[in-house]
């Protein structure tokens, strides 16, 4: 247990990862806990971008697409990111946003379950998720169950065609059993989709062996590839033959440059291909991902355990009036803490002002979010010295800190 | 009409676009015929992405959403994209590829015509607009109807539900009466959609104007926003209130920051948006949209058919093997001219090699784009020349110019 400024630069100076902060660009005087929301920039990606633009489309313009590789970009980010979520190459596709991902896949799953009536989602799910799966579940005609994953058995039947959790629960930073859930649905003859925005990154997973059917997940938050970051699509290999996409954009086609007026999906992942990728985001993002080389999932988990167990021991010990939301047992725990407190909004607010800078989710929650490359064990100390400053202080009540409009944050 | 070099000389010297040429960085020695597919890095987008990146991201971090405006870019950057198509302002959403809006876009327009049962598509549209019809169709419950537009009014009656055509054909870049065409579907009680690819920064349009139900459009051709660039998408006002949207993603409901798990889509175009747009794109195109400040619709129509007529009359005395596919009527004429002859994928292959770029389209077909802000009638005479030289020295017949691969181009 980390009991002092002094013992958590001692955890830094004894910490396998420390190396990995030095790959980010970080602004001084910031302690940065929203990486949950739009992770760092990695210092790779200001050159890597120039040189999209300025060479590779400035010079050799459409020549670029065989020449400088951006053709084949989808499907090498996506094994990128794949090999951190624990996806053997050819599963994973990079691009769009998570939400036409979700669309794309629970629409793609629905129909490998014909005479099955039920989309299950988490009624607390991140609402994109939510929403995407009731327009499926309209589209297709099934009836969209919302259910805690917990109480997942008590729903599962015959009926089942699909469950589609997070991971993470975004709010709570709680982490479900994916491995039992995702078991328990395929006994019931359902299949499983997994949103890991709020994984993938922080959280090693292993999506071949607990067997996930597909997956979704943003590129932005722990995988540090900038605002809007293209997302990306797992779909388990043993089901792309039959996989049948709604969004049969013209890049997913057989053969994408034959032009063909009747649609024929691709072999493998590039038939969840469907337009023209933003490829200024993509090079961005393959720089990002430059950070995790070298990174051995253990020491991510480790690190990121290690940092949420010294927010989570410091508000029992010293915050009486703080009640956490995320569970202390580190089998359930994500890569944030989000603390329950009166005014937690003004909190959030002061707490910036400090330059300490996490979120607010309502009603009552302050959420930090501890991205393991670059938060360090005296940056975690030095917030939960700076909440209990502000707490103690009663200086969250001033004015300035009132609630204005709400700030765009997932 | 244009007879020599000199003529063309004069021409620029004349033209009241000269001025444009110089907010594009081209590279020296290429005429660049090839801006129907991607179009030139305009001068300003290093820059504006490299503050993007930077200081947005990298500085201020998750404070840029609202700090530095990226959660308006998508209505922003899509009024600046209606002011060229003829949309006034509120109602072009700039995200996502072509192949999502295409989606988004026919299944509103459905939805807001029950009980007819048949969308109708060009039989030589853009396969993605082909493939998306299709999906939109099948998922719907309505037949896919497939005509060339000439011949709408043979298939115009009380079952048809949406008609969506391209404005322009990318293969041949004809350019259809889309007031007509409007018209007539309006009259038969259908919607229409007009895909702007092959116009939007070429061909000025008059979107409401003639009436359009919805447009769509990518923004990496004559726009120049860069290569996957975001596309848009174009809602007629007088729908918003009605449209149901099938990619209901957060970013589109009318309170996505209360993260209510019921979807209610926002009022007016923002009811359009979907997931999380990639940010660093749209800032590229929307620095790239500079290029158009101070262009009259009228100048931008004038260059356009003037570099095209040099070509076509250039082919027609000079070249007894070329038949162009393009009309020579100018009411019919986009801002392309595709001529037919054989060889013509090696030939395409040689006038790269000579510094000219344009592209092949099968079976026999070489493609060239005339960007007008940045291609100069001297730059359309060189290259007519040019195809004069490899057609006639039989140059193109090289072993090094046959078939290889096909390059992703649209």
């Amino acid at each position: 247990m980390i009991e002092s400024r002094e013992q958590a630069l001692a955890a830094d100076a004894a910490d396998p990862l420390a190396f990995a902060r030095q790959r980010f660009a970080l602004p001084d005087g910031v302690v940065y806990l929203d990486g949950n929301s739009l992770g760092a920039l990695p210092v790779g990606v200001p050159a890597a971008v120039a040189d999209t633009v300025t060479r590779e489309w400035g010079t050799n313009l459409i020549g670029s697409w065989n020449g400088n590789g951006w053709w084949s970009l989808p499907t090498r980010v996506g094994d990128r990111i794949g090999a951190l979520v624990g996806a053997a190459p050819g599963q994973v596709l990079c691009g769009d946003s998570t939400s036409v991902q979700l669309f794309q896949a629970l629409a793609g799953l629905v129909r490998l379950t014909p005479g099955r009536s039920r989309l299950i989602t988490d009624e607390a799910n991140f609402p994109t998720d939510q929403y995407l799966a009731a327009s499926v579940a309209r589209l297709l005609g099934l009836d969209l169950v919302r259910v805690s994953p917990p109480d997942l058995p008590g729903v599962l039947d015959e009926r089942a065609a699909v469950v589609a959790f997070s991971a993470v629960d975004y709010r709570t930073g709680e982490l479900w059993d994916a491995p039992g859930i995702t078991a328990a649905a395929h006994d019931a003859g359902a299949l499983v989709l997994w949103d890991l925005c709020h994984a993938a990154g922080a959280v090693p997973f292993d999506l071949d062996g607990i067997g996930a059917d597909a997956a979704v997940g943003c590129s932005y938050k722990y995988l540090c590839g900038g605002p809007g970051a293209p997302a990306w699509i797992y779909l388990a290999a043993r089901h792309h033959a039959a996989l049948d996409l709604p969004l049969t954009g013209w890049q997913g086609h057989a053969e994408p440059f034959a032009l063909q007026p009747r649609y024929a999906p691709a072999a493998g992942i590039e038939r969840a291909r469907i337009g023209t990728p933003p490829i200024l985001a993509m090079r961005a993002l393959d720089a990002a991902l430059d950070a995790f080389d070298g990174v051995s999932p253990a020491d991510l988990r480790g690190k990121s355990l290690a940092l949420t167990e010294l927010v989570l021991e410091f508000a029992a010990t010293h915050l009486p009036d703080v009640v956490p939301a995320t569970p202390g047992d580190p089998r359930r725990r994500g890569s944030q803490v989000s603390l329950r407190m009166p005014g937690a909004y003004q909190v959030t607010q002061a707490l910036i002002a400090r330059g300490v800078v996490g979120d607010f989710r309502a009603p009552d929650m302050l959420r930090l979010g501890f991205a393991p490359l670059y938060v360090r064990h005296v940056d975690a100390w030095d917030a939960m010295v700076a909440l209990r400053e502000v707490l103690a202080s009663g200086e969250w009540r001033d004015p300035r800190f009132a609630r204005a409009a709400g700030s765009p944050v997932t």
